[in-house]
């Protein structure tokens, strides 16, 4: 994690290979990437539920090194493809334990693409990091 | 609404029921959840001008909650389904009488789909509480 | 560049056409509108690598009139519209050269359409000023 000269702090742990950062954080706002539900196999489960829980997975994964967590997340966009009816629920499902108690706002629509089609949903977050 | 030991503020006026909060509220900035035209009973115009004026009035009344208005709009996007075309028009006169004089940033995109068929948009809003 | 009573920087050339502000300011933060590859005259390259490069031209003016510039984007996302295979690697290319060294989180999906078939993307970006 790096810190540059204008106090943006950027996770990029492919150190330039993606193009963009996993993460930035600026004051104490922390803006994450459209996150998928890859494994560190980059494999992606052909079960929905397991593919989100993975996408939270590598959230919480993200999160951690920008020194926050779940529990300090504003806001959220969930960008679906595929039958959105079908994944729309398992979604709330696997969301639901994620957040409970603590929800952010929220945004969810069904997009034409993602970048793989393996891909059933990106998302997205905004989080603050707590103060001591 | 409810404060957490963090300084984050939510608002979630179906405690819990949808999974998300209509909005929330770190420092002087407020996210809202995404925001379609149903009106208190849950139906939704056949008329898309009368559908986004809908919008705007729920989500007046998410801002008020939050204690900023229009006025304090800095930010917005609005994801469109349906006849892009015909749609955005009727959108941007809906628009004008909201925001006149104090136009946020703005971004707008057709989607594939919103969660009900009866939406033709939905609307996310970042704004700032004015100081007193 | 108009500075109202609560804080916030509005950047509208058009001086209300729009309907929007091109990019907006509170505290330390810029937010833009959506932007895409049109030049001076209106016109949108068929070559998506210039449209794409275009994009980040305007964006740049944009940028500036805010007092910052791409070193201190923290965040984009980007809405794509036509052949997403094709169009992403083009776009990653032109993208490296902007953001090089300091590169913000990132969000990249295919909607079903932007406001005219000529766009093949449009970028918004967060962005913060950098204390002098």
């Amino acid at each position: 994690m790096a810190d540059d000269t204008n106090g943006i702090e950027r996770y990029d742990p492919f150190d330039g290979g993606l193009g963009f950062s996993l993460a930035t954080r600026v004051g104490d706002i922390v803006f994450t990437s459209g996150m998928v539900g890859v494994d560190g196999e980059m494999n992606v489960s052909d079960d929905p539920a397991t593919e989100f829980r993975q996408v939270f997975d590598n959230l919480a994964g993200v999160l951690e090194a920008m020194g926050t967590s779940f529990a300090h997340v504003v806001d959220m966009t969930s960008f679906f493809a595929g039958d959105f009816d079908a994944l729309y629920p398992v979604y709330e499902e696997v969301r639901k334990g994620v957040f409970t108690g603590h929800p952010p706002a929220s945004t969810s629509i069904a997009v034409a693409r993602l970048l793989d089609p393996r891909f059933h949903v990106e998302v997205k977050l905004t989080a603050v990091v707590p103060r001591p």
